[in-house]
C-alpha cells in the first residue's frame, strides 16, 4: 500500500531525528510498508498519517487499556488541566490516588509516582539496595526492564560499570534461579521478575505458581526484596499486582503504561518492608507531581474497579486465539500463540527468520489490522466481538495470500542482523 | 498561618508516600508553615489547598514560563488530545517540532524527545560515549544534572560504580577545568556545563565568556563533546541554547521544564558531530512519542518566537532585584541577589545557617508571596509590574517583621543536618 504522507514525513524526520526515529516506536524492524506516523486514535482504532483506518492490536505498546481518546478519562484530565497541572507542588489528587492504589494493590503500603516505567524499575533497584545494604540484583536473561544504562538492551554508550552487580537467571527455571542466588552469596539485594516472560521475538512463558513461590522463598531466605516489574502487564492481567494471581506478593512493584490509559504517569509501589529504604533515596522529575495525569489515573481506576473490562478483554483474547488457530489450520499453517490472551504473542511455526510473520503482518495491515510480527500485542476494553471478528475475517484471506508468497519470502535485513548479533 | 486542609493532607500522605513526599517538591526543607499541596494555578498565581492565593515565584521549579493554565497553549494541547495522544506511533507534530527546534537552537541538527530532564542528561552521556568511544565525563562540583543513579545528589541506594568515570571541576575556574581534563588523559568523552552555576543553597555564578570558550576549546582539543544542561534555564535566558549568548555552541544540549509551559516533554538536542553516536544508543519511554505535549510545545514555541516574553521577564526581574535591594537597605538588611534576574537566587547576608532567609520567606508567605529560601526562583511572562510591586510591598513590611524576630531565630533542623553532612 502506498503511503505518500508517511513517506514524506519519514524523509523529513530522517534529517532532524537520529535514524529518522528511535526507541520502541521506530518502525525500522517492522515490514517496510508499516506506517511510522499516525494522525488520530479513537477507541480501538488508529488512522495512519495517510488516513487509513486500522484496528490497532498494539494499544500504544500497552497504555491504551480503555480506548484512545476515552471520553470519561480525558474529561477528568481536561477538568484538572483547567485548574493547573504542573505546579510548585502536588494537589490532593496525589494523596487520593496513592490511597486508592495502595488499597487496590495487595502488597503496596506506599507509592512513589514518576513518569517513565524505567523510572520505577530504576528506583526499585535503589530502594532494594538502600533497604538491604546489599548490591546484587538478579534479572532474567533477556527480560526488558527499561532503557536506563543499567537495563537498556543495546549497550552502545553505556559502560560495563552501569551493569555492575547484576546477575542473571533463566525465567521460570528454579535451578537456574538457585544457582544465581548462590552466586550472589551474602550480597543479594533483590530479584526482579516479570509477571510472565514477555520477551520480544520469543514465545511467551507464564510462570508456574511453584516457580513464583520459589522466587519469593529465595528472597526471604537471602534477606532480599522481590520486585515484580508490572509496567507492561499491570492491570491487564489482574486488578492487583500480576503475581497476586499466583498467590505471591512482592516487596516492590513497578507500574506505568496503562495506569492512566495513556496519560503520562508511572509509579513504584512498595510494602512496609521497603518503606525506610524508599525514604532514603532521592529521585524526582519536573513533571512527577503534575495533577492532570493523576486525575486521569483516578478515572481509569474507577473503570478498573467498576467495570468488567478485565473479563471482557480476556473473553475477546480467547475468541481471537481460538479463531486464529482454526483459520491457520484451515489454511495449512500453524501459529505459536503464547502469553496471556489479553497480551498475545503470535509467531509462526517454521519461521526461524520471521519471514512468514513479517509477510503475514503485511497482509493483515493491507486488510486494516495493525499486528506486530515479533512483540506481544495488547487488547483493550474498547474492542468488541465485531472487532475481533474483523481480525479473523482479515486472517481468512491473509493466510491464502501468505501461501502464495511463501516461495518468494525474503527475511528482513534488520532482523537478520539482530539474529546474527545474538548468535555471536 | 493555619492551614488545616494542608495539615490533614500531609497526615494522610505520610501513610501512603515515603516521608509524606519526595523529590524537589517535598517541603521538608522549607519553613514548617509552607504548604505542601495546592488546589489551583492560574497565570502567575497559585492557590494552596486551603484556598490562600499566592504569587508564585517558583513557577513549578521552572516549567511555568507563560503562566499556569495558559489558554492558548492548553487549547493546542486539548485539541490534540481529542484526536489521540499516546498512540502506537508519533504524529506529524513530532517532525514539525523537531524542525522548529533545530531551526531555533543554533547548534542543534537533530533531537530526541523524552519526558524527564534526567532522561536528556543521561542520554547526553550515552551519546558522548558512543560518539567518542571514551568514558570519562566531567561535571562541576555540586551541579545538579538530574536524579538518575549517576547524578542524584543523594547516594543512598546507588553504587560507586554508577558514578564510574565521572570527574569534577570547579565551575567558572579555568585552572580547575584544565586539571580535570589533564587527569582524564586520552579518555575524555564529554564536559557537562550548566548555563550558569545554579546550585541550591549557594550564590549563583554566571560564567565568564573566556571560561565558556576555554571549556569549548578543551573539548575540541581532547576530541570530547561539550554538553550544556539547559533543562532548568532553557528559553528563560535566550531564544537559543543559553551559552549561545556567550558565543559558545555545544555539541549536545539537554532541555525540559519550560519547553511546553508545564506539559510533560523534554529533549536532547545534538549537532551533526554527535548524530552517528545518537543513532547507536537505545533509550525510549512509554510516553516519549505522545502527541499532545508536542502540540503544547509548538504553541509555546510560537510565543517564544512571537512575543517579547524574554525582554519582559528580564525587565520584571531587574525591577524586582533593584526594588528588593532598596528595601533591604532601607530596613538595615543586605541581600545576596545573584544569577540572571529572570532566575533570581535571593539569599541573606550574615546568614550562614539560613535562619534569616527562612524567617523572611515565612514573612513573605504570610503576605501572599511564595518565595524559596535556598533555591533559585523563576519569573514568568504572566507576571506584571503590579505583581512585582506586590512582592516589594510585602517585603517592605516583611523586613521589619524579620527585624523583630532576629533575636529568637532558630535554624531549621533539616538545614542544619544538611550543613553538617556537607562539612564532613
Amino acid at each position: 500500500m502506498n503511503r505518500p504522507v508517511d513517506a514524506a514525513l519519514k524523509a523529513r524526520a530522517a534529517r532532524v531525528i537520529p535514524n529518522g526515529m528511535y526507541g520502541h516506536q521506530a518502525t525500522n524492524l517492522l515490514p517496510p510498508g508499516f506506517p511510522q506516523f499516525f494522525m488520530r486514535g479513537q477507541g480501538a482504532h488508529l488512522w495512519d498519517a495517510d488516513g487509513n483506518r486500522l484496528l490497532d492490536m498494539m494499544c500504544a505498546y500497552g497504555p491504551n487499556l480503555f480506548g484512545y481518546a476515552h471520553a470519561g478519562i480525558d474529561a477528568a484530565h481536561a477538568a484538572r488541566m483547567r485548574q493547573g497541572d504542573t505546579m510548585t507542588g502536588p494537589t490532593a489528587l496525589m494523596v487520593n490516588l496513592a490511597e486508592r492504589l495502595t488499597a487496590r494493590i495487595t502488597h503496596a503500603d506506599w507509592l512513589i509516582f514518576c513518569k517513565n516505567g524505567t523510572d520505577a524499575t530504576t528506583m526499585a533497584l535503589e530502594v532494594a539496595r538502600a533497604t538491604t545494604g546489599k548490591r546484587r540484583v538478579l534479572v532474567a536473561f533477556g527480560a526488558y526492564h527499561g532503557s536506563a544504562p543499567w537495563c537498556t538492551p543495546v549497550k552502545a554508550g553505556t559502560l560495563p560499570e552501569d551493569r555492575a552487580h547484576l546477575g542473571h537467571y533463566l525465567y521460570n527455571d528454579v535451578e537456574s534461579l538457585a544457582a544465581a542466588v548462590a552466586e550472589a552469596g551474602g550480597d543479594l539485594a533483590a530479584i526482579v521478575a516479570s509477571p510472565f516472560r514477555h520477551d520480544a521475538f520469543f514465545d511467551q512463558d507464564e510462570p508456574a505458581a511453584d516457580y513464583a513461590r520459589a522466587v519469593r522463598a529465595a528472597c526471604v531466605k537471602a534477606g532480599a526484596l522481590l520486585i515484580v516489574d508490572d509496567v507492561r502487564a499491570g492491570f491487564r492481567l489482574a486488578r492487583d499486582c500480576s503475581w497476586a494471581r499466583l498467590g505471591v506478593q512482592p516487596d516492590l512493584s513497578s507500574w506505568g503504561k496503562a495506569i492512566a490509559n495513556g496519560h503520562p504517569i508511572s509509579f513504584l509501589a512498595g510494602s512496609n518492608s521497603a518503606r525506610a529504604g524508599a525514604g532514603q533515596i532521592y529521585a524526582t522529575g519536573s513533571f512527577w507531581f503534575s495533577a492532570a495525569p493523576m486525575a486521569a489515573a483516578l478515572a481509569t481506576l474507577d473503570l478498573i474497579e467498576g467495570s468488567d473490562y478485565l473479563e471482557r478483554i480476556a473473553h475477546l483474547g480467547a475468541r481471537l486465539r481460538a479463531g486464529l488457530d482454526t483459520l491457520a489450520q484451515k489454511h495449512g499453517f500453524a501459529l505459536r500463540q503464547t502469553g496471556p490472551v489479553q497480551m498475545p504473542q503470535i509467531l509462526h511455526a517454521d519461521d526461524w527468520d520471521y519471514a512468514r510473520g513479517f509477510a503475514f503482518a503485511e497482509e493483515m495491515l493491507a486488510r486494516g489490522i495493525y499486528m506486530h510480527p515479533w512483540h506481544n500485542m495488547f487488547l483493550n476494553a474498547a474492542m468488541t466481538e465485531a472487532d475481533i471478528d474483523s481480525v479473523l475475517a482479515a486472517a481468512d484471506s491473509a493466510f491464502p495470500a501468505l501461501r502464495k508468497r511463501l516461495p518468494a519470502l525474503v527475511p528482513h535485513p534488520g532482523v537478520m542482523a539482530l539474529l546474527a548479533a545474538h548468535s555471536r
